[in-house]
């Protein structure tokens, strides 16, 4: 029964969101064997404020 | 002095997450022997849409 | 459906794991209506040179 | 960039393991459109001890 | 390649999250030898009412 | 008071883990104004076989 934890930017669709906990879910039933049902994907958006890379913030990336 | 991080969908009151941290801290107080103030209990709230159970979201869900 | 997450050191015993996820358990479902079987309590632990307060490691305090 | 983190039980193999990282960062460059390089799989694997479900330890359920 | 996660109230402006990411990812590169670009900061920033110490949230502390 | 949880490679030396976690309690208090004794810092480390970047496992990186 693993916990799945996303941390992401915020900005996706709840279909984006859908389509990866399924595919995720799919997958650990599969490689691992645990129950579907027991499964938990949770997904913590954060704003690019929020979320660095590098020491610098997504917000002050330039393309 | 333990950290505890709770991951849950939004939509609790104030009242709930109160007496919810109240009585896990004393839980641990009580059976560890941690030290009260060093105690913290944070809640992480995530919509319905970002939540899925058995590789569904949610919002999906009929009850 | 909560998951709660426990960061504390390592050292305690089955027997107050056992408790204290008995407890937050009962805590959740008492105080936040969730379904008792969708709870999971997870304990990370960590060694006392892995965590530290005020800047401090664990294994550098003075009692 | 997704951080994915899992939580479960230890004793899974390394192949296992290999082929839940393959297949969700997939899953994430495909449905979310995530730069490959960047995301991040880390497992947290935890005895039947520090794991529990329904206020019940891994390690006291009768299957 | 170390993942910082950081749980803090809320209220924090970009500003003090730019400077705070930029140090901490200067500590790891100089004492820990990880390649810059691939260090990760992520915010995750709670109400008063979603945090507590000693088992009181912050709104209910009185200074 | 904000926590800090890092998760990175085992095999760091306590030495390394000392002087990061007096680094980053130090930018903390300087750049947020926390309380020092309120902040903390915890490592959990994790197996080359439980750490993937790119969907690759670090113990199957070539350098």
């Amino acid at each position: 029964m693993p916990l799945v934890q996303i941390t992401m930017l915020e900005g996706r669709t709840a279909e984006q969101k859908r389509k990866l906990a399924k595919r995720i879910t799919e997958a650990i039933v599969e490689e691992v064997g645990a129950r579907r049902a027991a499964i938990v994907v949770a997904f913590h958006e954060v704003s690019k404020e929020s979320y660095a890379t590098g020491g610098e913030l997504m917000i002050d990336k330039v393309k």
